[in-house]
């Protein structure tokens, strides 16, 4: 059962609920938290046969905008359809929580409900860009737009799990997003990163690495500040809507929330009901993984250096 | 007079001393510092009869790598072609120089040699995107990786300054990259940089704006840290090149390092001959401007709020 947060997005709920439904048809349980009224009143006009789907309402009263605080609109806003959706993967109703609404807010209630593993300070948003030659890990796509070093260690280290456990690599390569291929080259944050991975962690560190580095497949895993990430995937997004580029992808059906205690999807606030429904088995196809990941990790991830 | 670096650059000498002699056939006067014997040596294996045209050799001993702390090699190496190249502005033996070496050696002795426009703490690199509609100004695109809200504020301000004299709009829209277009989003950075803007400066600021933004030409000039601004440039770069994407062209001629009391411009450090020609032509048109656009900001430079 994935728990969805409805009135989250820019085109919630409409586009939300569609990509509900379309999910529900695909075979996956699914559990809409909004206004009841107007989730049922979307679903009867997209499919009036929509019942005999897996689908349910939560109904819920309050709704955080894409704009507000995440911290105050997290407080303040306890029934809001994204802090219920996450509540209800702590309650274990839910086994999952997809939401395309305020990532700020939903990272908050994810830290606040859920908590994070074990020797994680702050969770970070993972995507995957597929250069047409491979996949590469990507972390933090904008859970964190102010970092300190310690973070980007453990967004290193929960990469890393997370390239050798699901994606299968021996010894991933890790690199962080500087503006220079070169030892010294980098913001304060980036140097000061740069020098724990080199001399005090046991991944594979590789060094800076520029955007044209990700491009030519020279790393497995790009660890970056939220900020930074965020400008990343947004240019490369821009430039192949602008351009109409095929075969190259990067999360299209949202993006996991890694170092939760719980399998949380960020998806994009402007995705259409395709993302959404892609996002809804992408959670989907991570809870079968969840087992193997959030398992052995749990242990890995306790021993990360802060 | 054109000042080149000829040591500076991944692909220096060679690359730089054959764009320089493309900008001299194209009618540049130009002077090359560096390696006179390599220089002379380069120059002759590329066209016997490279006398006819103006290209002056001034020896420099010493070379700034790519790599180097930008505040120490200007130090200890004022015999480099870099330094000297400056140098000679300064000397007003030349008019401009070009330098596609160490970019943050080129700000450090710049900033010393040349000395900032008053009212102006850094100088900043500022790019044209041109997105197939119009030209869109970003700055900076990697001089200062590490900013103050008063630096970014200044950014805006010369920019402003630039489009208004220089391009001819007259009430330049400005805005901020950040991870969200909504007030509240970015970066602490960022999230200052907001309120001085909106509260405090007489621009035409229009807030936060995403890489989706610029690419649908909703501002004018886009402000942002040397960090972000240079993950923004090479990541769009990246994709440019591997999908061989015209129409889109982004500082194919190297960049304005603006604030300076003089006419310094950087060039990528993997920059191939036709880009050197580019930068040094482009240098040489600066010059055109230079009386319009450094003489009227003086002025308005010193007005900046700091």
């Amino acid at each position: 059962m994935i728990a969805v947060d409805a009135m989250g997005g820019d085109h919630a709920p409409e586009q939300v609920v569609l990509g509900a439904l379309l999910a529900a048809k695909a075979g996956v349980w699914v559990v809409l938290f909004g206004s009841k009224d107007r989730i049922f009143f979307l679903l009867n006009q997209y499919d009036s046969s929509w019942q005999k789907y897996n689908i349910l309402i939560s109904n819920t009263n309050q709704q955080i905008g894409m704009g507000e605080d995440p911290v105050k609109s997290f407080k303040k806003k306890m029934d809001s359809s994204l802090v219920q959706a996450v509540q209800s993967v702590k309650q274990e109703k839910c086994k999952a929580v997809v939401s395309a609404g305020n990532s700020g807010a939903l990272m908050v209630a994810s830290v606040f409900i859920l908590g994070c593993q074990k020797g994680i300070e702050r969770p970070a948003i993972i995507g995957t860009l597929y250069t047409g030659k491979k996949e590469i890990l990507i972390l933090d796509l904008g859970a964190n737009v102010n970092c300190r070093p310690s973070n980007l260690v453990q967004f290193a280290h929960m990469a890393d799990s997370y390239a050798r456990r699901i994606l299968g690599i021996k010894r991933p390569k890790v690199s962080i997003l500087s503006n220079g291929h070169e030892e010294g080259k980098g913001s304060i944050l980036v140097k000061k990163t740069f020098d724990i991975l080199k001399e005090e962690s046991n991944l594979n560190f590789i060094g800076n690495i520029e955007p044209y580095g990700i491009f030519d497949n020279r790393t497995d895993i790009v660890v970056t500040d939220g900020f930074s990430g965020n400008i990343l995937l947004k240019t490369l997004e821009s430039v192949i809507k602008t351009f109409n580029i095929k075969n190259y992808t990067i999360a299209n059906h949202g993006a996991l929330l890694i170092g939760i205690n719980g399998c949380v999807v960020v998806v994009h606030g402007n995705s259409d009901s395709q993302v959404i429904k892609n996002a809804i088995l992408f959670a989907h196809q991570n809870l079968i993984n969840k087992e193997i990941f959030y398992g052995i990790c749990e242990k890995s991830f306790a021993s990360v250096a802060t």
